[in-house]
């Protein structure tokens, strides 16, 4: 199983929402020492950055942080709402 | 499978180099229309916001951008030297 598959609807969700678009943004940091935590941090940071390239609704913005043992990750899932994305193709001519 | 499973090494690897620190950056953009592919210009823009938090040294970057069908992934992978983490503690006592 490649990380592609992860992010890659299954056929059948496909078919059901053709016109669904969905931006995944993950971070994992892995360390043996825990102490400096700054994900947390980073996600309004990385929602800055995302911004400039698509307009981002922060109602449609998912966070998950997860931590086990020395491996933390930050999750952040964007639906980007059709209308949106037809804005940023017209501005990209 | 989770999604912490894929960035969490092996118990085998973990006990050959416990000291290894690791950084991932990974960007999936799904969409039915793949005109607009943002993904390597954001690239530097990531490296940059994550360079405020840990101090990345640019050749211990390895970029990998994957495409399959309306799914594009860019993936940051990024080594953190010990030198470089003890002195990022330091900065946060």
């Amino acid at each position: 199983m490649s990380l592609l598959d992860f992010f890659r609807p299954s056929p059948s969700k496909r078919n059901a929402s053709v016109a669904k678009e969905r931006l995944q943004i993950i971070v994992a940091h892995q360390r043996g020492n825990n102490r400096v935590d700054y994900l947390p941090l980073l996600q309004r940071e990385l929602l800055e950055v995302i911004s400039k390239y698509v307009k981002v609704d922060k109602n449609q913005v998912k966070v998950a942080l997860e931590r086990d043992g020395d491996c933390s990750v930050l999750e952040l899932n964007i639906t980007l709402p059709e209308a949106v994305l037809k804005e940023a193709e017209a501005a990209q001519g």
